[in-house]
């Protein structure tokens, strides 16, 4: 089996990384942060020098970045991974970044005999330590299956949703709904706060109806709910994702006043200073800005 | 057993009461529509002649009527239920209405001696039929005891939320998410169109994260992806309750950016002719006004 | 001349009906207030006993009330103004209310051969204090010419709009756009603010191209941004405005994004205790909620 | 008097180059479409060859280009004018691109003893024509004085709104109230022509209190309000600069609600196929959207 380039170990990547080198692939692993770097050496990983040479080494290189901007000087230039790799070469991205970017990418691989798999994470954090991810993947039927051990070895549940872009636009509809839920229940549970309610008995019965939702259901209870508002994904990443999500709705011209309210209640709470939160924590930044009293329930408590 | 008044016999109160009767109740009922108060008397009802009537023969008098307007009607002034009916009487009213006109309500009936229940529905006028219906009830304990019988003939679910005026609002807190959840659903999903994703991949990843939500998961596939906007709940309905919400949540001071956005989307649909359709069928309004193909799934699908 | 039976003497009904006493006009008034009441008499006016006696006496009766239910307490019902007045008697009503309220009063009053006028004011209390307010009348061309002469007493600008209902509407699409002006230039000056540019250098521009606007030249300089949020006109009674517009167009199936997100954001201010200051000071609610400098001028100052 | 550069030749830059060949200034244009070149050439400019030629023969460059993509590789890299100009040369960039891509640039320029002058243009391409454009320019005092005597020739009007990057910054802040004026209005006649009222009568009263407005009262009746959307400034171009403002609120953390509601009503407007006509015609979108009758006055019509 040949090597592996990995670029980028923040923290997903890092754990991504590790659970790759501890299930047996030999890694050529790149970041800006020593530390992380000599981590993945102690697990067996080689540090690569440059680009340029892990594009050389390597027959796929991952790369696990902030944005687009980054992902395209790594990948892009004459000390990019295209300028460098052989042909048949693949670039497996895991970032979050513009699907437009990800075409242009792809554009710039084929020109050249190369291919891209984007293939995006969900879940948090925690569950890439765990080797639990979820990967959302954009590629051809033969990079997938090129790509498919990697993605085994770092997650529990692996989604072909198409091909190269599909990936990470099937990301972005789907944080949509799941940063939107932490807004509308947000709201609900300000207007059950206010109304005087009990919040176990609201809950109860959203529980029971179709207004039932994952968020709902299993992150809130255990984050905001339970006064717990660490973060294992916070309001600026959500905030970041409703960005990509808004930038690309536009370019496709796809009207939604929803994601637009969602993202100006998220753009409102980081400039009160709740961005470093868990995004399950727009409840408390809705209640505190409108004076109404947090919602909580008892630690421990599960629905009836 | 002493006799039950049941004023309205519409799409809800007909099966409504129809299952009253059938299970062992002595109704009287009203309604201006006579072939309704016809088919009652058909299963054992007797017709009451006037409100004052029903009010001074009925210990109980249950109202389902379209809105405030005409439950106060009923109920207030010289001819209406408090004004005639004895001492120690209750109002159940389970029409949906402003839950400032159910304290009005009760407030009235606190000075003479009554009592309100309010118990609004859940679920869809087919589940009325079959007697499986959800209630949310304000209710003090004892109240709450005199009617359980009845609501349990009416329905499955019975959730007991706080005193008076608590079921009303419980149903306002569910009722903003469950129709909010649709226009989310249609706005991802017209994005996921105009992405060219797969619809049925798309959906699959939302079902497996937590993104997932009781619309998604139970109404959608069955109405509108399927290509079926027959009504169980109409854009129309769902716009009057997101109008008690909205005038709800102003008059407690609750901002509810989400709220306000997705109301306007319904009217924007409801000016477009797309009121009398069922309330999944948002995503077509959405995708039609936008000239984005209409997200469908094969019928009979079911998530792998 | 005949008598002129005036009801309502709040900060607006006052000096409206005491400019009509020092013109020459023979009142009878009526409020919950007795000092009000006295300071008209004063000035030459009749207290009237009860809202039927003052029907009966006076041919035209000016109704100046808080909202649509108060209007019709007073004009409907066995001791109101319709009940009592003779026939061709004329209701003035100049609260501002809920157009489909005024229709109501117009088809009674049409029914009874009587007719309505609405006119609801236009300008602040101090412009009402010197007799310069500004009308919208809703009225057919005979009774806009009785009412005209009152008018000209308490006003310096006239406007004919159409029939009965079409000044209030009037009022409604005005306000509309002067409120929404102050969330707009809030917003702009917000971003000017965190933008660090001099914001006598922005008004200025703005000024100067097609964004200039009333609420930005008139209102703003000597309000808000000169540091002086006494209200001429309330965030409460805005809101209140705002609330009539939705439902307005909600009750029209007009979609109004925009008046939504307003109505939100003046919802926001009133549950962060901002509800009694001037309207323009929407703009340091934003400010103050987002963390940004509030924007200020020189006292005095006035664009180059 | 030294030469000056000119890149970019479109619909503004072409006017805007020919009013300085004609005022005697000496210039060096370049552009994609050699048409435009030939027609300054005829006005006595001459062709540039490369843009590194143009930076080494010209002290000062104008830039007038699409987007911050095309003015960054225009600048920066080995083939750029910062790469190639003297020190002491000057960058003008008159685009309207997003304000920290005017900061990298004035951080690259000054690393190298450069500098830049942001100057975006306010006013319609027929005021270019004429040479009777608006700017606001950011620049420091003494590249403000190299930079007045261009600006004087191409223009009427000229705002130094502060440093480099308040030119941007300031055209960002005005436009965001100029298109968002074009929807308050949009949705202001909506609601008065569903209330049936009569339009001039409608914008009379609007023009006579704070509801005035530079679009209502300039842009509108001339074109949309007159049947005509033939463009001066299209819904295209207006939606790309609230996706500047929106990005760049986003990036400051300045909430916009109302930006976000406009943002969603010009993107709807691009879905349906209204792009390419006049801003003032989203008042015809949101009317046809919502089968509402386009508001119209006679051509000609001026408000009494």
């Amino acid at each position: 089996m040949s090597k592996i380039g990995f670029i980028g170990l923040g923290r997903m990547g890092k754990p991504m990384a590790a659970n790759l080198c501890q299930k047996g692939f030999e890694l050529v692993v790149m970041d800006l942060n020593p530390d992380a770097v000599q981590d993945l050496q102690r697990l067996g990983a080689s540090a690569g020098s440059t680009v340029a040479q892990i594009a050389r080494d390597c027959a796929i290189v991952v790369t696990m970045l902030p944005s687009s901007i980054e992902v395209e000087q790594v990948a892009l230039g004459a000390d990019g991974i295209f300028a460098n790799a052989a042909a048949g070469s693949l670039l497996l991205d895991m970032s979050t970044i513009d699907p437009l970017a990800t075409d242009r990418l792809q554009a710039e691989a084929l020109r050249r005999g190369m291919s891209v798999v984007d293939a995006p994470v969900g879940r948090l954090a925690e569950h890439a330590d765990r080797g639990e991810s979820l990967f959302m993947v954009g590629a051809s039927k033969t990079d997938f299956a090129r790509v498919k051990p990697l993605l085994d070895a770092m997650g529990t549940t692996v989604y072909h949703c198409g091909d190269v872009g599909a990936g990470g636009r099937t990301k972005l509809v789907n944080n949509y709904v799941a940063v939107t839920l932490c807004q509308v229940n947000a709201e609900a549970l300000a207007l059950s706060q206010r109304f005087g309610l009990d919040i176990t008995s609201t809950l109860q019965v959203l529980y029971g109806t179709s207004a039932s939702n994952g968020q709902l259901r299993m992150n809130f209870p255990n984050k905001v709910l339970a006064g717990d508002t660490t973060p294992g994904f916070t309001i600026d990443l959500a905030h970041k994702d409703m960005s990509l999500v808004i930038g690309a709705a536009h370019a496709a011209r796809v009207p939604m006043p929803v994601a637009a309210a969602v993202y100006e209640s998220f753009s409102l709470a980081r400039a009160s200073e709740y961005g470093r939160i868990d995004f399950s924590g727009i409840a408390d930044a809705v209640c505190d800005l409108a004076r109404i009293e947090r919602p909580r329930v008892p630690k421990g408590w599960v629905a009836g």
